[in-house]
Formats: structure tokens, sequence, C-alpha cells
């Protein structure tokens, strides 16, 4: 069903819409993978599930479940929840999901990207990922969406966009030697004003401290619309997420976006610290080829890695006085959207949170 | 997404249509289990995807296959068909699929039938069906349609419905002891009746010879229009299939439909007696868990297999003298369909025929 076009999508006129345009629904995958997710990833599947009721409040959500977890994720998800069978090797269905395009008329295509788990055995987080690897093509399948082949190592959450030609990213995740090595930072860039239908590629340095994606963009920062930009943000000068957030403020500051704006930047402060327990890293099954989780590793909590919805934001909090601000901060800038709260600490001890397991499917 | 009803079609005002009333698409799945098809399967899936590329000509198809077969399935499948992953414990999407009811609006709900393999462990075919029981359940989840759970052990290839209220069916297998023993035929034609919402069920005696799903009716007789049934015959008294025919040809002769018609009933000559060759049993995998295949076994062979599509005939062919006149008798039955014939005796050899693995999603 599912055309693979050997085009690229500026050559036949289509781009990404940013996160807050509207969509048609959203993607999700299943947890399941026992040396990732404690107690058989069952208090990572609740989370899941609180993650995917919340969205489905305002938009169609579709959840992926491999075929020995379909049965358990139907019964977990309510019925509004589209439950169908695709195997994958872990649930960051941002990063192994396609990236949509769209053209004028409302058409949609998928990119499908190379994807190495972050990585590949370089760094990366496990291995093998050729289930993983295939789930892009099946999503693309079942909505009947054609597709495209990037020539590029990339993950969803690697980049975000503003819809008018902008693109943010970071270049610990995209210049690091174990994506693209053989591409130089120019033939990257092109790469991405080629498929995403941009021209202006904003480079920030470095992530948040110890995300081990190499520093995703959507878990530092994103637009709040076009021209203004949220970066989580830290006022502990002795914390080293401090220097990393200062960096990326001042390049934010001295940019220009494609329609040559200077950017509004605002700041939501992060959780404190927040480090695995033990006992969180009990239930874990042992395992040669996935990172290992241990007990006082620091956890890259940030609340810009949220939701944009239809009408409305699906954030992370994490029972930290600074829920309710990040709550406040968020309800100011999206007023027209209701902003709701997962907990996600479950989510954020696999390594992401909200924004790492969804994909929007734009409307076009 | 697919609301699970409580009540029953009847209830609701869905019936079933006919087999030649306008589609929406059709549905499959892919071979693999090499204890049922020869060579890693590879002459079966060559025959199903033939099949599939014949139904594509005349409306969509979509294709479930296995995790460890949805790459291969999707390089061997041509694009216009979707491929989706689905696990399944072997590939008869007509038996294991939902059935698919409308209401008068046009609205979609499906069937999720009891299935064991037909007959569990006193004569089905294989064991285990864990993953056979959940597909209709995932059909219906990719097609966004409500589901009926009925409470009755039954195969999509045990019944035709002539759409304005006739089902007819076979005892040797709707009062097969290893299906319903604890019902009565009464209360079983009562719940086809119920789910099916027909008013009158003409029950035949035995199927095909060799049948091994306990003589479905889908490989002895069919409807061809409101009034009319086809039935595979012989004209060789000595051939066992000639009393089981002769026997159907009698009871339809004598019977109404719900409209109170006498039926009109057309012969459809076999082919000749068809047997496992030794070279078909070579290159399947060893199991105790799957109906033996063995050289010198008849093969259940009839054209009356075959799937009505919009505008279209997909039937078996064998390579014997009475394909042409097989071919040229649908012809004259569907004037206004084009007839087009796939070699299928690969098919043959895993159990079925055309019509066993394919399902259609009626418009409504």
């Amino acid at each position: 069903m599912s055309k693979t076009h050997n085009s690229t999508p500026l050559e036949d006129g289509y781009r990404m819409p940013a996160e807050f345009e509207p969509h048609r629904g959203c993607w999700m995958l299943w947890p399941e993978r026992g040396d990732t997710w404690r107690m058989g990833a069952k208090p990572a599947q609740a989370a899941f599930a609180r993650v995917a009721e919340a969205i489905s409040a305002f938009e169609p959500v579709t959840v992926g479940a491999g075929r020995r977890q379909w049965e358990n994720a139907r019964a977990l998800l309510p019925e509004a929840i589209r439950v169908v069978e695709i195997a994958s090797d872990d649930a960051w269905m941002r990063d192994v999901g396609p990236t949509f395009v769209v053209n004028a008329p409302g058409d949609l295509r998928g990119i499908d990207w190379q994807f190495n788990a972050w990585g590949g055995l370089d760094g990366g987080i496990y291995f093998p990922w050729a289930q993983d690897s295939l789930v892009a093509g099946k999503v693309l399948e079942i909505e009947r969406a054609d597709r495209y082949r990037a020539p590029l190592v990339m993950e969803g959450g690697s980049f975000h966009v503003d819809g008018q030609g902008t693109l943010i990213t970071t270049g610990e995740c995209l210049l690091n030697r174990n994506r693209n090595p053989h591409l130089t930072q120019k033939q990257i860039e092109d790469n991405l004003k080629t498929y995403l239908n941009v021209h202006k590629v904003i480079w920030l340095d470095k992530g948040v401290v110890m995300d081990e994606t190499d520093g995703h963009v959507d878990n530092l920062c994103c637009f709040v619309k076009p021209g203004e930009v949220l970066l989580t943000w830290t006022d502990d000068t002795d914390d080293p997420q401090y220097d990393r957030s200062r960096q990326a403020l001042e390049m934010l500051s001295a940019a220009t976006d494609a329609r040559g704006r200077r950017l509004a930047v605002h700041k939501i402060h992060q959780p404190d610290p927040m480090f695995i327990k033990e006992y969180e890293c009990e239930g874990l099954d042992a395992s040669e080829t996935a990172k290992p989780r241990r007990t006082g590793d620091r956890l890259a909590a940030s609340y810009v890695n949220f939701y944009i919805a239809n009408g409305g934001i699906v954030m992370p909090l994490f029972d930290d006085a600074h829920d309710r601000p990040a709550l406040d901060l968020l309800s100011r800038l999206f007023p027209d959207r209701r902003v709701v709260g997962v907990r996600s600490r479950e989510i954020l001890l696999g390594g992401g949170n909200i924004h790492c397991i969804t994909q929007q499917i734009p409307t076009g």
C-alpha cells in the first residue's frame, strides 16, 4: 500500500508541519522489554496507558504492541484507543516512527529514517534494533501513507521545527561520530533541508545532562509557536545542567529563524536533580545487550519533553516542587490548550519521556 | 478503538451481506508454517501473492504477516497491497477473521467467533491456535470496526449467505461433536439467526471428500445470486464424491429460501481426483502438533472455492481438463464480472483454497 518514492519531500513540495499544527492523531508503542522496564514493565505500562488516555481526550491514539503483549495492551488501554500489532525492540515511537510531511492539498507522506538505536555499537542503547527499523514502514502501511527513505541516521526526537522553515537540533547528537560520521555538518544540514523542507537550521551544542540519546533537542527546548522557544533551565549554577542551558540560551538569543525573526526564549525550571533509586533497579532482567540502569545514576528529567495535542498539552510531572510552576507556565504559553500533567517517572527510568514515546500525524 | 458490544447483530439491526454485494476490500494472511507448507512455505507464498495480486485488480487488499515474515511479505507483494503485522498460527483468514455485518446506513461491525482450529484436540488440524484466536480482533482494530463476540465455535468457511435471509451450511461441520457439543441443532441454528441476521438455515449433510475442515460448505457449494446456488459435482458414480454431491443436490432442490423461492442449482464438475505427490511431502518440517500430509492422500479440490470481488471472480485452477469448462461456466453465471483463474495447487496442499484464504469487507 505504501509506495516508496525515490524523490525527496523538497522536490515533491512536502514539508514537516510544527507539532502545534492540527493533528489527525497520535501513534505510540507499548513497553515490554524486561531489561529496560522494571517488574516486567508493568509500572511503565501503567504510565504509558495514562499518557495514551490523556492524549486520546484530544485526538485519536493508536498504540502498537508486540504479539506477546497485544492482548494485554488491548485489555489495559481504554476502548477508544486503537491497539495494533507491531513488533519493536523498545517503545520510543518519536525516534523509530515515521516523520510525517504534508503538501499543500493535505496529502500525507512519511520519512523513514535510518535507525541505529542511538549510536549503534558505539554508545547505542541496545542491540539488536532490527524490529525498530521496520516500525516506520509498518505505521505507514496502516496509515496508507507513502514513504521516503532518507539516507541519514536520525531520530524524530533530535529535531524540532516551527513549520515556517526553521529547525533546531543539537551537535551533540547529529554531529556525533556514532550517527553519520561519513557526512559533514553541511551535508547533514542539506539533508535536513531536503527531507523536512526547512531553510534554516539552528545548531545548539549540548542537550540535557545524562540524556542517553546524546542530547536530543526534544528534552532541551522546543517551539511554542513560530518565533518563540521554551528552554529547560536551572538557577543552580553548580548544577552541570546550568552551563548547558546557559549556552543554549545564548545561541538561541543570537539566532534568527527562517523568516529573519529573533527568537523569544522562555525558560522553564527543571525539577530538582533526580536519581535512580535502589528499588527502581530491582526487577530488571539481566542483559548484556542493553544499557545498564544503576542506582544513583542521574535521570534526564525535563518538563520540555511534553506532547502538543489538538487543543491540549500532555506534560510530565515528577512530584517535584517545580511541577506546579511548570504547569502554570505551560498554561500561560499555550492559552488555547488544556494542559494535563501525567506522573511519568516510570517512563523517565527507561530513558525518555512523553514526547519521546509519541508521534503526531498532522492533518496537513 | 474496537468497542465490544454485549448485544447481538439481530438486536442492533446488523446483517451479513452476501459475498456478491459490494466490498470495501479484502483481507488475507501470509503462509509461513513449515510443517504445513513445503520448502519453507515459499511455493505457497508465491501462490498467495498471485491470489492477492489478482484480487487487488478489483478491490483493495490487506495482507497480515507475522513479525518474522512481514519484511518478506512486503517485498514479495505488489506495492498496491497493504501489508500489516498480524501474528497467526496459519493463514486461513476466512476461518479466523471476523465475519462482517452491516446495518442500514452502512455502519460496519465484525463478529469474532470462537475458534478451535477446526476441532481442537478432537480432530483439529494443529495446536496451539492462540494467535489465530486474536486475528479477528486485530483486524477489527485496524478497520476501526466494533466487535461482537459470538458464543459459538464457528469458522467463516462453514456457511454462506444470500444476503436476503438464507444461510447454507453442513451438519458434518456444525453438528460435529468437536465444535459445539453442548448445543442442540436448534440452538446452533438460533445462534446463526441471531448473529448473521438470517431467517432460514438450509442444512446440507456432508462437504467434499477428504476436506479436513469437516466439510466446510464453501468447498461444496455457494450462492451465485439469491435463489441460485453452484454445487461441485462429478459424473463418476464410483467417486466417493458422487454420493455427497448427489445428496446435496437433492437437499438443495427440495429446499426453499427465506423468501420462499425454490433454489436453482448449477453443477460445476470437479477436477479429476488429485493426490499428494511424493515430492510435495518433501521439505515439510517434522511436527507432532500439525496434521500430517502424506504421499497419496487425496486433496479436496473444488472449483467452488473461489472469491467474489467487486466486478471479478478469482477462481482456482488445477492444470486439469475441467479447468476450462469451469472457467467458462463461471463466466456465464457471473456475466458482469471478469473471471480470473489462479493456479492454486500449492494452496490446496495446505488444506484449502482461494475462498478459505480471503475475507471480504462489505461496504454495507
